[in-house]
């Protein structure tokens, strides 16, 4: 059996156009915010969370009784109990419980790949070493999907790519795709200073209001997580490879 | 006035979604092989080229008396006279001659850009420096458009935007975007062996039945030519800074 691939989508916009179309296993990352959100979420202890993508379907959640995580530029929402950030879930009271998590580009992504995909993995950075592990362990073809920003190219969803696809390369998988080749090459240089290097990047302009220094560290704390937000039956649910 | 921006589209699948929407220019990139081509043949000597997109397209054009430069998968076409590398065009009997050229990807990027753009200008690495110059001069805001490879990021349109920005960047253009900045840092690892680079990338499965290692060289000898392809009118004429 030939070797396990490995491609990375820059934009749910060329997600259609992959190489890889049978008999993959997606991960999805939306760095800042929403799949380390979702990381953090369930290594403090969240025991499910459920991703829906627009407003009206959070308020409807909230309304049926489940705790909600919703804002929308930097502002908590009115019906919300919890905010968009890593660090809005390190609360104790939510220990245990199911939280809804309102969140655009994620969960669209998500819903996306989980069309066709046989798995889909919810990523960040905290959690890139065991989704590695998890993979390898399967020996399936993987799609990296990076969730963008208004479905452009942003350099933090690829330097996940690359640290992924730095470990996967080392693991045996191969890769036929230059956007792999440019996440690696991205990575290598990023690597050693990750918070320093995305400084540069635009995410600053764009996210100086949505993210506090301790989030945007923790964000970028490499394989500092426990757990693999895993989707199944519209939920993500801890797993461990 | 604010210092005119950058912005680089790796797909025209993302074009759309770019944050420059009003007075740019645009510079359009498909480096093996519709790109370096027109920018060789403009060299050598042709003096307009017509792009076409499809090759129905192209025939007719044959049937009213045009020289037609038509492949596809490697294979110069029963009516074309040219094919579609870089050194095809390089024939005595062709300089001063208007010559219509067949090419999906590249006629589209053209022709999409055109659309909205000031102007339109071919890039390859052959004109890197001209362009710069000539952008340097107008002092707008510049858009550059990877023609891509079956609509995905590819690596040399990513490095030619690199290069183009280098450039640009020194030469107090500004850029918001990380798309901006990851062909820079790319454009950085692979400028000191271009050719050795792109060996590395998928370029070589895609092309190998594309092109020749001299029309490789060819196609990466940065700075090596005399003019810029201007769109204008749907042709394609030679213009300097």
């Amino acid at each position: 059996m030939p070797p396990p691939k490995i491609e990375v989508c820059f934009s749910p916009k060329l997600y259609e156009h992959r190489l890889i179309k049978e008999t993959f296993i997606g991960v999805v990352a939306d760095i800042f915010r929403a799949t380390t959100s979702i990381c953090a979420a369930v290594d403090y202890g969240i025991s499910k969370i459920i991703p829906v993508a627009g407003l009206e379907e959070a308020r409807n959640m909230k309304e049926k009784g489940y705790l909600v995580a919703c804002e929308r530029d930097g502002k908590l929402l009115d019906f919300a109990d919890i905010g968009n950030s890593p660090s809005d879930f390190f609360k104790e009271d939510l220990i245990g419980k199911e939280v809804v998590f309102s969140t655009t580009n994620g969960t669209k992504a998500i819903k996306l790949v989980a069309e066709e995909a046989d798995d889909v993995l919810v990523g960040s950075f905290l959690n890139v070493g065991l989704i590695a592990q998890y993979l390898a362990l399967k020996n399936e073809n993987v799609v990296i999907l990076c969730a963008s920003w208004k479905n452009l190219f942003n350099l933090e969803d690829t330097l996940f790519a690359g640290a992924l696809a730095d470990v996967l390369l080392s693991s045996g998988f191969e890769t036929e795709c230059d956007s792999t080749k440019a996440s690696l090459d991205l990575w290598n240089i990023a690597k050693t200073d990750l918070p320093g290097y995305l400084r540069k990047s635009s995410h600053r302009n764009r996210l100086k209001h949505l993210l506090t220094e301790r989030d945007y560290l923790l964000s970028l704390s490499l394989d500092s997580g426990k757990f693999i937000p895993l989707f199944k039956e519209d939920k993500l649910i801890p797993v461990t490879p």
